[in-house]
């Protein structure tokens, strides 16, 4: 792969060659099947809208192949801050802000204000911890948008954290999930989960009830120590 | 187990009998080495120095296996308190705060107000983590002082999370490590270690350096993912 040459032609071409305006010389990462390279522009066409460039290294991905999803119900304060900071920061690809019945604070109509602001969080944590992307921070006020949110997502295995799930633990659940699509991990509010919610998650989404052990986390922390749980079962904690 | 009698004598029964005076029906935790168990007093003879009790159920332990003593360089503002309460709330049994070379802050004088005030929120995380046990704080102000500190913890294995570290990722380095004695993990301050340190890490207490993967963790949320990582390697997070 490192010394090929490529001709980028298409939309893509069209958008480095005439948007954009690359020149000779100019970095980009290609995104390849066996991982992103670092290759430098050596030709530009602008009429025909094509670009050449030339394979330089593997550009080291940053991104672990695992894709989590932290539904997290609604916190109170600024602990939804913490939260998204952390969770960018151990590395999810999304975290769904969710109204739960039990969420003291409703997003109602502060909701795009708060996404634009948790956005930000996202951003910047994502930045400070060498992310290659910026996770998506979503919003659901109903079951039913985070029916909608989660299939967008591409979510195939739901893993509710509950305390009143004795039986099956994270790893039971890991080794039983789907191996293809994103692992929503749903974090219950202060108050955790309705017994309506429960219900719902498990008909709607198939979530799997599971306990972290007889330690009982807080609604901060119980997402990132389950996502870094799970990065770590599939190799993505250093190996 | 359950229903058998036993009597209590000796330095503890003088303790429960004559120093706590203890009363018929009063509950009790009793270690067994099937665990713990809830008994009931059901004799008591302040004389003699001895009470009876019967066992009622199994009690249900939440302390982990795995033991885990996290070492903090010491981190600025209040990062501290909140490194203190996610670490009790994990599951760790002690974190010592060590001065690191890039510490920014020195615990200096402050040290014992300082511990006090980490006791404080190590106590009341324990309680809200519902964990049988207060875990302990200890600072170490040198190298020195931290060997002591470790021996005296009991510490046999020692990872210390490095972003230097490209090779040994964080399973390579629980798989090989001892299996009696706690597992140390070592996290730098906000300005990582300095070569000094890690020399020193190396050659007195035999630390291997780990990386967590291509992203980067803040001081204040590297020590927490690798604990989670940890007990769940040893099935302590839910099984």
């Amino acid at each position: 792969m490192v010394g090929a040459e490529l001709a980028i032609e298409g939309e893509i071409g069209h958008h480095y060659a005439r948007v954009l305006r690359s020149r000779i010389g100019e970095q980009l990462v290609v995104a390849a099947t066996n991982g992103p390279h670092l290759a430098v522009v050596s030709a530009v066409d602008a009429k025909a809208g094509r670009i050449d460039v030339r394979i330089e290294t593997a550009y080291p991905a940053h991104e672990a192949r695992v894709r989590i999803v932290l539904i997290q119900g609604v916190a109170k304060g600024d602990k939804m801050d913490t939260i998204v900071q952390k969770a960018v920061e151990v590395g999810v690809m999304a975290v769904v802000a969710y109204e739960a019945q039990r969420s003291v604070v409703q997003l109602a109509d502060k909701r795009s204000s708060k996404l634009a602001r948790w956005e930000k969080i996202a951003e910047s944590a994502a930045s400070q911890a060498q992310r290659d992307v910026v996770p998506l921070i979503q919003a659901a006020s109903s079951p039913g948008e985070l029916t909608e949110v989660c299939r967008r997502l591409g979510v195939s295995t739901v893993l509710l954290l509950d305390e009143d799930e004795t039986a099956c633990g994270l790893r039971n659940a890991l080794e039983s999930a789907a191996t293809d699509g994103a692992i929503g991990i749903a974090v219950g509010p202060e108050g955790g989960w309705d017994d309506t919610e429960r219900l719902w998650f498990r008909d709607q989404l198939a979530a799997q009830a599971v306990t972290l052990g007889p330690r009982i986390f807080r609604t901060e922390t119980a997402g990132l120590a389950a996502a870094a749980a799970v990065l770590y079962h599939h190799g993505e904690l250093g190996g």
